[in-house]
């Protein structure tokens, strides 16, 4: 089975890496663009009967770090 | 309105951080993972209007390095 983790940083959390593209698309002459945000996305292909709750320990522990970072998780 | 572009290493190529955080979950005890592969994604916050044609533009043009990398749009 595959599983899909997204990983971004909590609004509120100043994301330089956004910031530079958002200010990269401006340099281009893409107009409009208000604003960028960066994460992580972590494709799993995990043992078939592989628990949610299993994934959501695995994000916890490893993939997110909690204070800083929100995740979701996508069975596929 | 807002935009999601998911952006992943093409299959074949070398994924050193995916790799990495596979090890990782297995010594964390995590047994079944086959396979991991990390991948950014972007989520912008566009003027209303913007077409999808332009979100391709700015993946090609920045968002993703075409040679190595694929790339999803999706308008939320």
């Amino acid at each position: 089975m595959k599983a899909r983790v997204h990983v971004m940083l909590k609004n509120g959390v100043l994301d330089p890496q956004g910031e530079a593209v958002r200010h990269a698309l401006g340099t281009l002459g893409f107009d409009g663009v208000n604003g960028v945000r960066q994460g992580k996305v972590i494709e799993l292909d995990l043992a078939d009967g592989t628990s949610e709750a299993t994934i959501v320990e695995m994000c916890e522990k490893l993939l997110a770090n909690t204070v800083i970072e929100s995740y979701s998780v996508e069975v596929l």
